[in-house]
C-alpha cells in the first residue's frame, strides 16, 4: 500500500471535525482559523519504542501516549488544545497494528475535541512524534517562571502509580499481583489534566507537568522563578493501590517515597498559587482531576529541602528526573 | 550532559528573535501571538538517516535539510514561515554533530526569519521531524485542489539534478566526475521557493513541491482537482549541468528524461494558472527561483498525458514518485 493510501485510510477516518480547520489532511500543510483574542500554544513530544514505553505495550496504549503526553504538556500551559500533527517512523507496513494505534490515539483526540490536521509517514525504527496546538485567552497561560516565595505549592491527583508499574515490570512484582494490571493502565493511559490547567488559567504563579519526577519537575519550576521550595514528603499523596503494595511488604518504604519523588510518567500537574489566594483554590471542586493536595511552600532560599511532618529533614536520592544522556 | 543542558546549549543559542514568540523554548510550550487577519499554516516532514538522505550527508546537510522540506510545504501553500518545533532522535550524545547540525538548521532559519520555539530531544535511532508553522492572509493560501481545464502549468527552476545527484552516488557516475559536487549541493541544500508561493498567492489555481517527482506531485494536483493534464516531456527544465552530464554519455537520453520526470528532491513548485493570467504572470520577474517553465496544459480528460513538441506521445514509468511502502 502506498504511503498515500496509508495516510488517507487511517489518519484521515480518524480525525475529528472542526469548523476551525480550513485544509486539513491532504495537501503540502494544513489551514486553521485561529480563535480571536486568543495566543497559540504549541509542543511537541517524541515517543522511542523501549525508551519511552515498554516494548510490549500495545498499539492502542502507544497511539493513546504519544496524544497524552503532548495533551499534558498544553495542560501545565493552562491551554485548550485544538489540533494535532502526527510524524510517525514505521519499521514495516502493518495494517492491524496502524489501526489499535489509531484507535488509542483518535480516542483521546475525539474527548478533547482535537482534529489531526497533518502529518508524515516514513520507514524506520519505531518512532512517533506529535506537535500538538492550542490557544489560551491572550496573558492568562501558566508557565514555569513565576512562583514567589511564600507561593504554596500543589499536585494534582496521585504520584508514583507510572513509577511504581515499571517498578512492578522490572523487579517482577509489587507485591500484589492482582494490582499489576491497574498500575500498568495507569502507566499507559495517563490522563491529560486539560480540565484542571484551564481551571489554574490567571490563578496559579507557576505550573508543569510531572513527567521527569516530582523533584525534578518541581526543580523546573525552582531553576526558572529563581526560587526554593519547602516539601513535606509525608503529604504526598499516593493512591490506594499504591499503599496497599507497601502494606503488602512488595515495596519498602524508603523505595516507596523515592518512586513517588522521582518516579515520572504520572502527568499529573505540579502548580503554585499565591498564598492568599490558597484557600479558596483549595475550596474549589477538582473531582476533575481527583482532587489537589497541598505539598509544601515555595522559599526565597534557593534549593529544595525535603522534610517530614515534623519540619525534620529526609533524605532523597535527587536522580535529576529521567534523562536520556546523563 | 543533561538532555536540558543539551536543549540550552544548542537550541536557545539558535534561534532567530521574533516579537511574537511570546514564550519560546524552556516551559512546557512555546506561546504565540498569531497576526491579525491571517490564517495558520502548519505541516511537518520526517527525515530518517538512510531513507531520507545518504548516510555520508554531513551534519551541517542534515540540519538545512530537515528545515528545508518543512518550509517547502509553506512555499506550497504561499504562506510566510514563522516558528519551528525540532523532535530529536539521537543514538548517542554527539556534540560535534550537533553543532553541525544546529549550523545547518539556523542558516536556513535566519534567512527566512523562523524562530525555533521548542523540541524534543530523545535518544534512539536518528530522526529528524520539524514542525513549521507560517501564515498567509486568509484566503489567499494556494492548494492542491483548484486546477482547471484548460489552466497554464508551471514548474520553478530546474528539474533533476537532485536526482541525478543520487543516480551518480549509487551508479558510481554521471559522466563528468567535476560536477558530482555541484549535483550533490543541490540534493542536500535544496532551496526552498517561499519567495515564488508568496507571489502566487491568490494567482495560481493550485500548487505543489516537487518533493517526489515531477510526475507523482502533479498526479495529486490533478487528483485532487479532478482533472488531468498534457504535459510537453521536452520541455521540462533542465540544469546545463544537467545537459553537460547527457553531452558526455554519462547517462542516456531515456534515463535522462526519467530522471528530470520522476526524480524527487528538487522542492521545486509546480503549479497552475488560468489561461487568461498566464501571461502576465510569465512577464513577472522570476529570479527569486531561477525563472519559471511553461510546461503543459489542465484537461478536463483525467489523466497524464505526455508528448513530445510534435504532440506525439513519448513514453514514461510512472514509479508513482518515492513510496515507502510500495
Amino acid at each position: 500500500m502506498s504511503e498515500f493510501r496509508l495516510i488517507d485510510r487511517y489518519f484521515t477516518a480518524a480525525t475529528t471535525p472542526r469548523a476551525d480547520v480550513v485544509v486539513g489532511i491532504g495537501d503540502d500543510a494544513a489551514i486553521l482559523q485561529p480563535p480571536a483574542g486568543q495566543q497559540m500554544v504549541v509542543a511537541t513530544d517524541t515517543l522511542v519504542a523501549g525508551v519511552h514505553f515498554p516494548l510490549d505495550t500495545t498499539a492502542e496504549a502507544i497511539g493513546y501516549k504519544a496524544l497524552a503526553v503532548n495533551l499534558s504538556d498544553l495542560a501545565a500551559m493552562g491551554a485548550t488544545p485544538a489540533w494535532a500533527l502526527l510524524a510517525l517512523t514505521l519499521p514495516e507496513q502493518a495494517p492491524q497494528w496502524l489501526t489499535g494505534f489509531m484507535a488509542g490515539f483518535s480516542s483521546l483526540a475525539e474527548q478533547f475535541n482535537v482534529a489531526l490536521v497533518g502529518g508524515d509517514t516514513t520507514r524506520g525504527p519505531l518512532t512517533i512524534t506529535v506537535q500538538i496546538i492550542g490557544h489560551v485567552p491572550a496573558g492568562a497561560a501558566l508557565t514555569r517562571g513565576g512562583a514567589r516565595s511564600g507561593d504554596r505549592i500543589f499536585v494534582t491527583g496521585k504520584l508514583g502509580d507510572a513509577a511504581l508499574a515499571l517498578h512492578a515490570l522490572s523487579d517482577g512484582g509489587c507485591g500484589r499481583e492482582d494490582l499489576k494490571a491497574d498500575f500498568r493502565e495507569r502507566l499507559d493511559f495517563p490522563t491529560p489534566r486539560i480540565a484542571a490547567g484551564t481551571l489554574l488559567r490567571s490563578k496559579a504563579s507557576s505550573a508543569i507537568d510531572v513527567s521527569d519526577g516530582l523533584i525534578a519537575d518541581l526543580g523546573h519550576i525552582l531553576t526558572a522563578s529563581g526560587v526554593g521550595a519547602r516539601v513535606v514528603r509525608d503529604r504526598i499523596p499516593r493512591s490506594e493501590r499504591f499503599l496497599a503494595c507497601l502494606s503488602a511488604g512488595g515495596v519498602d518504604a524508603q523505595t516507596g517515597w523515592q518512586i513517588a519523588l522521582a518516579g515520572g510518567d504520572d502527568y499529573e500537574l505540579c502548580f503554585t498559587i499565591p498564598e492568599k489566594d490558597g484557600d479558596e483554590m483549595l475550596g474549589r471542586d477538582w473531582s476533575v482531576c481527583n482532587g489537589i493536595t497541598e505539598i509544601g511552600v515555595i522559599t526565597a532560599e534557593k534549593g529544595l529541602q525535603l522534610v517530614d511532618l515534623a519540619g525534620q529533614p529526609v533524605p532523597f536520592v535527587n536522580t535529576g528526573g529521567y534523562d536520556h544522556f546523563s
